[in-house]
């Protein structure tokens, strides 16, 4: 068994693959005495996303909402970290097969998290530009940037508004606030930069399958939202689904919309590695875990957070993909291991919903708390920020997102307009 | 002439090639009443080079280092920002081409700056980092990482020594600043995100032909360099030239060099563009200017700069290439320009030294001030602190690299350890 390099110190040996939500508290959690702990990820930092919209729209630095993994667990005995790609679970051998090598292990723990998912469609998948990490994220930047360069140089008008124009797919969270975040730029930020563009010519769409946005949240805050979305001058298209896209033109059932960038925020499927039985270990993407995360019959395989799907009476397609259920089954299975020596003592995991919220603009958001308060305005807004602040991982990350939040507020402005490095379609 | 799509508006039109200290300084400065200006550049942001190193080693994000260029001239009138490279120039029909499209002009500003000189090594040139724009420095920062983690995984102590290993070669303030950082993280960083790296073994070479580094700078200063880096742990070969690089060995005339990494630090030259005649209006690599900057008998084109040689009695090789002398013969054509009714009062370049500086690390620094005040220790290192962070572009800038210094020099850490994009040599 070679390649990964970490010695055999007789602990039983935990094999985390992940570090998003899920992963990231588990470790912290996990007895280290007790427990020799491996971390894999194919990125050495965790990424704090629900705020990559933010990096998308020239709002945030991408290194104020990412930690390096190694320096969150320096402190750890018995703790390595390796960057690399899982490829397959051997569960008889009780071996991970990465890119690197192959690691054997006591327990495996799959926190991969989830990646968009554009059900089965090429075209689209081929044209649109995702945002589940930092490197997509700064790719839309690149683009967004790149499109408005390029309008500046067309004197063809029906061209320069496909450049100007953004379609969203999705009005969950990300896709509603996106945006608002666009329409912000739009209003406050790109006309200065582009004085000789005719900005009435910007649109932005966001278009959603379900009757309204915010699809999970409830009435209150999806008629608040929706009001906050047209007021910024989004148009939004409900009960309306993409058909095709080609790169300029975005076919729906109802409506062809010109735009160069498509952002597909429209759904996301588990992060599954090859190995377990699909069908008996997982279905539609996700794992299937009982109470204690143990994936079928693998009682030394757990499955948690959005890769993981616990189907119970009130839960019967398992829990909505949201960082706080990761965070918590994470929280859960750790407190499990660590007193694996009398099992009895295993609790099962209970959800608890604190509450979901989305921010579409500045003093305009939506907030549901413990399913009993509903906020919107500035207090929702306010609750937004204090929440995402004190969810950032390292004091400097929460310490540079702040200012710049104060500096985005009082100036009106997003200072991170930087084409660091040009994004080409043809690379993807 | 088509392409850049800048209207007619019957004033003379100045092109300036390049958004570096000169022509940012250049095009602040002139008359926007009385000249329209055209900025081309192939980034979208200028870059404040002195702090590249910091972003290379992860003390610093890119982006508080670097500004958009649209955001610095939004307020001014007739100001016209292209994204585009300049390809060649037409001095006899007054047009310059670029990779968009051509454009013609009444005054032409050449400030391209200088580009990294491997004095025709392909090897060298092939295998070895350069650190002269943002994207580049990134590249550095994934690559020292990428080596860290792939040291990690060999169980191959030479192989490992080598990845542990970085050679600076061009002791100037570029390469001795290098050296001092990376001699910090390797005091105060590295060892706790790798536990299982020995760090006796990671060694810095900086490799410097003359007899002492920082060439340009005083003997006090030199001396004192020399002892902050060896009490750093630096290794210092003066007198020391590199032969060749195959990605593994550093071969010099004196002993040879395992090291993964190598840094060109060694030299510069200018960025010339294709149309005019070498030999009469630039000669290795800069162009032959007067003293108002103006290239030859090209009344109409001028070269500011590092990419400018203004040869003189006090200076038969030129200025050094300089911050300082790109910010001064910018100002100083801009005035000159904007009186142009009156050549007569145009007033001839000359310039002020207000001195240099280089840091080493906390605490470590020597500065020369006006050729007369001579500091090192804590009074240079303060000095070096406020004119670099007087000098960044833009309040939000200021403030966050004030930030990130003041958790780097409590904290002894350097937090933006990502690598965001891994770095690949086949992609270079």
């Amino acid at each position: 068994m070679e390649g990964l390099n970490i010695p055999d110190n007789n602990l039983e040996r935990i094999v985390i693959i992940g570090c998003g939500f899920g992963g990231l508290n588990l470790a912290k959690k996990l007895n280290h005495k007790v427990y020799q702990v491996v971390m894999i990820d194919k990125h050495n930092y965790h990424t704090f996303q629900p705020l990559l919209y933010q990096v998308a729209t020239a709002g945030l630095e991408p290194d104020s909402i990412a930690y390096p993994i190694r320096n969150i667990f320096r402190k750890l005995p018995n703790f390595y970290f390796r960057l690399a790609e899982a490829q397959k679970i051997d569960a008889e051998k009780k071996i991970l097969h990465c890119n690197i090598g192959s690691l054997s292990y006591d327990h495996l723990i799959i926190a991969t998290g989830s990646e968009t998912n554009y059900f089965g469609m090429e075209q689209v998948e081929k044209w649109s530009m995702p945002m589940k990490t930092v490197p997509e994220a700064l790719n839309l930047r690149s683009l967004m940037l790149q499109n408005f360069e390029a309008a500046s140089l067309s004197q063809d008008l029906q061209e320069r508004e496909r450049l100007m124009n953004f379609a969203i797919v999705g009005a969950g969270p990300t896709g509603t606030e996106l945006a608002g975040a666009l329409a912000e730029l739009k209003t406050h930020v790109l006309p200065n930069d582009y004085p000789d563009l005719d900005f009435r010519r910007m649109s932005i769409h966001l278009i959603e399958m379900a009757d309204k946005v915010l699809p999970p949240m409830q009435e209150f805050s999806s008629r608040n939202a929706l009001q906050y979305l047209e007021s910024l001058g989004v148009q939004v298209w409900l009960n309306t689904a993409v058909e095709s896209y080609d790169g300029s033109v975005v076919k729906t059932n109802k409506k062809d919309i010109p735009a160069s960038t498509l952002i597909w925020a429209a759904g996301v499927k588990g992060n599954i590695i090859a190995g377990l039985e699909e069908g008996k270990d997982y279905e539609r993407g996700r794992y299937l875990v009982n109470t204690f995360n143990q994936i079928g019959e693998h009682q030394n395989i757990y499955a948690i957070g959005d890769v993981a799907s616990m189907q119970a009476k009130d839960t019967p397609k398992g829990h909505p993909m949201l960082a706080q259920v990761a965070i918590q089954q994470g929280l859960n299975l750790a407190k499990n291991l660590n007193s694996r020596k009398n099992p009895s003592n295993w609790k099962a995991f209970r959800y608890k919903d604190k509450g979901t919220m989305a921010t579409v603009g500045r003093n305009k958001a939506v907030a549901e708390l413990y399913n009993k308060l509903m906020l919107k305005g500035f207090p929702g807004w306010a609750v937004w920020m204090a929440v995402h602040l004190l969810s950032l991982v390292g004091f400097r990350n929460r310490v540079v997102v702040f200012f710049n939040w104060l500096v985005n507020y009082f100036s009106y402005d997003r200072k991170i307009r930087l084409i660091i490095r040009p994004w080409h379609r043809s690379t993807k």
